[in-house]
């Protein structure tokens, strides 16, 4: 169904360097699971490793916000994005880090809020106020 | 710059529903200001309470996510569907409850990397892996 | 404030087919008017008259829908994919068109419901029931 | 396929608050086909009533633009949000409404022409007229 | 699945109009395959007809950007707009222009770097350098 | 105007990381004009930095596309997701590098002519064809 073909772990040990990054998505995740999303990427070893080291220092470095939250702000980016894959993966991603339904159904109120807010602020072309100005 | 008139506090005055709202906002947020955002949604009194009652609900009952948390995830929101007034209004709001200059940078940080992956995502079309699907 | 040059009425007369679209709008609208939209556009001879062609066609020819009701469907999807300027010009087009206020505010209120349960039905990634497909 | 469950009518029953709006919907449509949408937001009774009721007034109440055109605006808006659930289901509720096929291929010829020229616009960065801004 | 019918080669015939399209559509790319966005947009033949034209202007003439790279750009619109049948049917056409392995991983790397710097100026507002404007 | 403050040459000193990668830019581009956007990234030194990085690898390295598509499709990209500031100044890189009057012409009529059929194919719902799966 996708444009790359999705590789197997077969295909991927070809490329030692996708395959050190397939180890570590592993290794971290402790899981031998490891998705689609890398396994398309992964014809393009470089730009998967990239990715992947990104992703372990945003969303998995010490850090202000926890993982937890940082999981609920990639799923209203993705939700309003309209990534419906980003919007799966990324939400059994903060149902493994402990998100509850109260706190999934919390975050859906909040992005259908700021939805609904950002189509009226846009509609009335409402100017910013100086107040909100950083000096 | 709007496509409706920014009313003034006299002319707000003249709509009781409209005022009974302004007068809401100022005593909610112990502070004389309001923004234009409810200077414009004033012409249509009904839904400048509807969508002030629906807010102080979304963002400030007693939930599991913290206020600060909830308004990050309004800026993720507004920051994907390219609201301006938004972005402004709520970075402002965040601040104001004590988010600190790290905690918006690791909220930047997470954004960029959820924008950039949707891409790919939605680029490669990565069919949802079944370990995703609720059943 | 534009990527390209905004084109005055004597740089436009220099290029006959610009020139003509410019005189087909002015008389199409009864007015001597014409909007910035049309000066960046002048810079591209061709497809200037290309766009007007297709607007006129499919914003004023005789149809199933009112002028006045493809105007609101205009702001409703600039306001979607956040085009201030078209905004901006559509309103003032619908209201020239005769928009009440009333009806503005409706519309507002549709794209703001719209908006919102777009997030939800995104972010809960509801699968489409077998009732709504075309056979 | 979703990320939350899909309750069954049984499921549903045994929270009252849900149950009611259930009732509610089947009673408003004549029809006791209730679909997925509502069964991913029973999850939250709280919000799904919020939702209905606010549906109702914004969709069905007396207005200024027929039910009809209020449908056609939703899809407009969820079409330019890329939401696949609700373009399927607001065409066919535009369908029950009345939406011929004419009106039909009016609103994605309306929606074809603004996503054209919200690219040219936003490309071009123009400016907007002094003529559009609301004193 | 679509909200409007496929129609078959046979309904097609019925219409002179659409299938004076389809016969151009099949001349022009040299193979009987003709993809469903052709047999949804056939419901409407003037519309089908006039989307034709334009695609065969805009992404076949003689012009100073290859076919190939008007592809390229097509798929990081599709992309970035979250069409999924966009993406799918112009990354097929790219691959029939030429696209090799390494020129799509390098498109798909230049979209998600754009997406996250758009994340990042938007939610910082970074106001546009006068360095940037066109006099 | 930002949500950040911009930060001078003189501010910008004080953090060895951050400035190390003006001196970077200034290089690599060689000129002394730096944009407004490092300048708010540049209250986060790592970050910045490591945007930079990549951007210097995505848009600059060896590769199969030329430094002017890869500006193309950046607009592209960029246009579809609304951000004023990214069109601004990738419009200018792209004429720095070469970009013509006729190619910024074909550019703007390819991201027209997808985003219209990028709407029609959502709004039409259109299956996506067995041929156009990579197996």
């Amino acid at each position: 169904m996708s444009t790359v073909r999705l590789l197997s772990d077969d295909e991927i040990r070809r490329s030692p360097e996708a395959w050190a990054v397939f180890e570590d998505i592993r290794a971290t995740r402790k899981s031998d699971f490891v998705n689609n999303f890398w396994r398309a990427l992964a014809n393009d070893p470089p730009r998967m490793r990239s990715v992947w080291e990104q992703l372990k220092t945003v969303m998995m470095a010490e850090g202000e916000l926890s993982p937890l939250v940082r999981e609920m702000i990639y799923i209203a980016v993705s939700t309003a994005n309209g990534c419906s894959y980003c919007v799966h993966s990324h939400t059994a991603s903060a149902r493994a880090k402990g998100m509850t339904d109260g706190q999934h159904a919390e975050l859906l109120a909040v992005m259908a809020m700021a939805s609904q807010t950002n189509a009226l602020a846009t509609a009335l072309q409402v100017p910013v106020d100086d107040a909100f100005h950083v000096k």
